[in-house]
């Protein structure tokens, strides 16, 4: 990626800071609006500007942030870095500026691509990359490992820990919590999987029966969207067990049955932006540099 | 899997005895043809019969060892572990006893196939399950670290290893180097392995480019089975350099060229079998289960 | 030890309710004062006292706590779990009692020695034991992570860690933080040290001399209890390098420099307690079984 | 060590090579007799030199061979390297150039201080230094580490190992096999190395009581110089276990009675140098350095 190109930034956390950095140290230009934040004006490169229509002067590509649209009113950017509001239809009403361009963002929806379309450019969704999906379990892990040290009673060196899932947080947590002395088994449901756990020097349990002796864990660790922690699960385990869940979207317990039961369950979501801002902006970023770079070709 | 079946075992080396065991201790009734060890006569439940025609009396299962046929004459069953010869033909000439059955075999070719086809049996090939694949990767790993420690003048712990390639062999063998200490660069062609790479904790190499610093690599262990250290790479390592390939079939390396220029390479194959016979039994033995199982359900 | 006896406990916080527990499990009466926990009606094997005096009732070994005396009125033993100050002097009353008894303690002061030994009783320190430091080693480490988790805007895997000193804490730590992915050099006097660090894979610093490249550091965990991190040194790291001091009584760090040149530095102390009381509590019960094993032979 | 001096190897392996070169490297001069190879005339400031009185010439330091003395005839020095042989008396006859000088030599005896004292001379024996012999654990681990690979039918990975004694031997041997996915259980004496034993991930177990079931080990690596492996523990241990007797001198295994029960021992003595040469002279070189830079002091 020897070609130097001008990036429009609108919106965006403090991982938007630290891509935009990242960018700037491999020779981009950037024009950035939405953001404000002390060390930006000290980043080499970096032009801040009042307004998107500003930012899009001469920009190759757009970069929103992640979620791209503010949570409170979901007809904004989102932008917690600024003191003021964005609407996207402000964004897109620059027609001429955006035609051609590709847009990239997080998570993004039909909504998104049908502006994007509308004016003529194409989007990109840098968190579905897989790259940045394996690389962004490593914080996951880590702020799961925050949480299990910060709540259970005991070290987790020497304790018994479950991981259900040996996807990319799956494999990556079960290695920290390896490295750290505890013991760890792995719940998954492909043969294949059930003999990489082996090989990596974990128990494994086929997570389509029932767990061989669920009331030695400590702490039970979701990775899969589904309904895995059941009420049946949940009472299976020891009362005090602790039970971290780091699925999305549905989440892997059941919640309710869980508060009835009177088992702990704690909810830990989005924790790469929370537990390590700036590795989880050098990983958009690296991710950003891999998509430029196959539109290269 | 608590049905018992009745197993007919013809020819293979030691590694059959271990899946004999295994079955066996699992409750399942062996008869075994062209297989003789002193063990053998201890394991409850194994009847040793003189013909394949004997073991096949009962069988639910025929399992053929690894590689099925005798490598010096093909016409004959792989059977190093006895005496006397048997001929293909003399098994599939039992075509009643076949009919309807499975056959359990390693490496199955076309002619396997057909044999059995013309038999009406189906054939299973238990070396090309994907759990048994990842857990003869230990072994290989385990055996291409005893190689280096060998051969190198120095210790695996401090060196400098490149692991080429990412697949089953290519990941336990970076934790088993990182095991012991060793800095380990693995070089992959996808994203998102070379994003698996970082997070297990070695150095990544895009295997499709030149590779930074060549020279500093005190041993090659290559996994992939293409020519992957040509002789540009051969003339980029230091001489002293050790290149073990574990990639089967073709090879990963320019072994001609090797030559020419002076460099030590080391091609080992089949190393389950070699460095961990009961282990590689014990592998076959689960995968069989395995195959067993899916088939009853 | 087979034989069972009766402990008077007199004081402490939950580690002593978790002391207790195990105690219990193995056999022992424990009559306790100054402790109200809920959990403690349900151990078998406890009385709970409303006085030491009634503690003492037939006791073949008395506990205190760790520290045995309360900070804020050093007059009175250490019960936070109850809801009435014990003095020491109504303990010590108790001479017949004590009378050729050994009293357990954390942190033994010349005062507890000397009113001990007036009552004709000795003391013996479990906090003192070596293999106590050791295991309590563990939590600290996991405490110190957790830390270094929340704090940093980075993983620690991939970061650049200095652990100071390479006594328990040090070993303990460092192999925490590899563990977890992280670079980790540790600094140290000894030539000895030097080359166990060396061996288990850490980079070595000779604490005496200048550090290498002290700009590259992320995080510094400091464990040993004498003026390391001074201000040379505090200038030396980068301005956003995390230091955590893990050395107890003077520290090691110049907090007052680093507050002026503006150093973030955190002093974590007692992380055992606060980290793991329960595996705190059980590597205590194991020290006191140690030290009455010793006693008896 | 910013000063350059001459030094005069006298005899020596394949190790000497690696220590001349590396010494060679730090801008010292090398005056060697007794010593032929290839190598040696391609380092730069090598004197090759065709008697010890030529090498004494102008030399600050003398440097003998690991044992300095050889085992055929010990009136000569050590010089498997070199077609003739050097009587230490030849040595020694240069009294003159030997008086005040320091000889640095491994497996230092009486009668070489006797000689040493006589011509005026003193000696220091780098095989003693503690950071020497932590560091020739590396290559000492690695060595058995194969051995067990080389002779175990099954995997180290998933394996019960047994190591007896946790000083440096055992504890990095523990590290290497842990390393590999073995089970490691340590056995040893003090409730310190039990305490270490259990934090860095092994079992403990009491050496000086019956090993829990010993009849659960594959493989047991004595490190104690004492009898360890007796009869009684022969015995306990299933037929097929594999034992490595890592320990010098007496060796810790009962080898008449293995013999007689039927167990296999293998005595590995002198691994570094056999396993890893090159590094086992680099440690040498360093430890050289290291009691050069201390009586410079």
């Amino acid at each position: 990626m020897s070609k130097h190109y001008v990036f429009a930034f609108i919106g965006g956390d403090r991982r938007q800071i630290y891509v935009i950095n990242g960018l700037a140290r491999c020779g981009h230009k950037i024009r950035a609006a939405g953001l404000s934040a002390p060390e930006l004006s000290e980043i080499g490169g970096v032009t801040l500007c009042s307004s998107p229509a500003s930012a899009l002067e001469g920009a190759d590509f757009i970069v929103l942030p992640v979620p791209y649209a503010s949570v409170l009113n979901s007809d904004n950017i989102n932008t917690p870095l600024y003191d003021r509001e964005i609407r996207l239809s402000e964004l897109f009403a620059n027609r001429e500026a955006l035609d051609g361009k590709l847009i990239l963002a997080g998570k993004v929806d039909e909504r998104l691509s049908t502006l994007a379309g509308l004016a003529g450019a194409r989007t990109a969704d840098y968190m579905e990359r897989e790259e940045l999906a394996v690389l962004n379990a490593v914080p996951t892990a880590e702020g799961a490992v925050k949480i299990a040290i910060e709540e259970l009673p005991i070290t987790l060196h020497g304790s018994q820990c479950l991981v259900t899932g040996f996807g990319r947080v799956g494999k990556i947590l079960c290695a920290a919590l390896k490295g750290l002395g505890a013991n760890v088994t792995a719940a998954a449901r492909k043969k294949r999987d059930l003999a990489y756990i082996k090989a990596f020097g974990c128990e494994g349990a086929d997570i389509t029966r029932p767990l061989p002796s669920p009331e030695k864990f400590d702490a039970v660790f979701n990775t899969v969207p589904k309904l895995i922690i059941d009420e049946a699960v949940l009472r299976s385990l020891k009362p005090d067990c602790l039970i971290i869940d780091l699925a999305s979207k549905p989440g892997g317990v059941d919640f309710e049955a869980a508060r009835r039961i009177g088992r702990t369950v704690i909810w830990a979501l989005s924790l790469p932006g929370k537990t390590a801002p700036l590795t989880a902006g050098e990983i958009i970023c690296d991710t950003i540099k891999n998509i430029i770079d196959e539109q290269a070709r």
